[in-house]
């Protein structure tokens, strides 16, 4: 499956007191990548991170980032989501940042959803989702 | 009624990208001097903002700031936060920002709050939010 | 002019403990909408709040918003953005949310810019700001 | 050294929209506990991430975190933040999650800086900083 690109604009509130974008805006447009990732898979975000009717939820246990070159206020990312890893009861999705026309990477992080029940316990990844995502590949 | 004074300390993410607090963290700011507001007056927060027992809510219908003095990061902000106005069905919070030693007035603005019954009818406000209110006056 | 529509998105961290949007997030999009708008007319957002090379920033004075129907996580938001009102020194924008298919006005509010000079003096509209938007009339 | 301890409040925009604290928040966290562990071993913050005197920056250049108990909108959390390690020319920090008074760990994460000099290339770690968290330990 090819990775699928989000251009993040970069915002007001992004960045440090010197205009360099700070490390927790990634973290928030890594979401912003799951969910676009999600939508064109064909699974509306909310029904993916909390599913009350097919009783499952989806937290995060794990989230990295690593940063090789500064981005700054007014620029324009590339932003590729991927899946990394499907486990059995784990999804691992994966985003790399360019700064077009430039290819060199930005940054690179993940993010690891673990499926529970509704008593918070770990429980196989729902089939609902495995289907889109076998589909989409 | 004295208002109850919270310090703000200017963080990564309050500024636009030259180091200026930008409108948005001024509105972050209230929720914090709300919160900190109704814990001092006896009020856990988590039960003023949506009350699931009593069967209230009690959403936003108005906010707004006028900015006169600039803050950078860095700075420690004195935010004063009092009730300004309590009408028949709504309640209106104020906050006035200083930045000490300094003792011009930074920042002004208010946060309007409607109570509202459990199908988001106006309703007048709770007994037990005026009570308490009341007693800290 | 027609005002300038953006789609919003509401995302993690948009909304309060129960899902609803919550007021903060409303003054991060009318920047959103800000930038949007000044991009579309030809204005580079980062040569509008701060231009070293003309010498004049242009700080946000004043903010307000009014809230009248909710909006939840998952929703995608219409912001129309127009100018609102140009003085000598300082312009206002306006914004005003839908929630489509619903026309019903969800929410509606507005940013006061003032343009000032390299010592935070106030100053005439710079004419480079001018000239752009007339053209975009 | 003793870790440094800063009590963190669960605010509105730090939880999903189910009321579970979202994974950005804590990234957030990290940087109030940076902030708070630098100014109480006599590092100002404003001078350690960019000091322009000593003509110095410690950009980021990794952040990770694990998520193990969940924590909800009106929580009072419980951050310990330490150094990791001190290399040549990086330091990383560390910090734990607590809900007192429970005592189970709720998360654990590192962030880790790196010195470059003014053209942005690495550099041993400032002696100005290195003698502050000695005098610390």
């Amino acid at each position: 499956m090819q990775p699928h690109k989000t251009r993040i604009r970069v915002r007001f509130g992004d960045t440090d007191p010197y205009g360099v974008v700070y490390f927790v805006a990634y973290f928030r447009y890594f979401h912003i990548g799951i969910e676009e990732f999600l939508q064109h898979i064909g699974i509306p975000p909310e029904t993916f991170f909390r599913n009350t009717e097919e009783k499952f939820g989806m937290p995060k246990v794990a989230a990295d980032c690593r940063f090789f070159v500064p981005a700054f206020y007014g620029d324009t990312l590339e932003m590729h989501t991927s899946i990394k890893e499907i486990k059995e009861k784990a999804i691992v999705f994966q985003f790399h940042f360019y700064r077009p026309p430039d290819t060199k990477l930005c940054a690179e992080g993940s993010v690891t959803f673990v499926a529970i029940d509704h008593t918070w316990k770990a429980r196989p990844l729902p089939e609902i989702l495995l289907e889109k995502i076998k589909e989409s590949s």
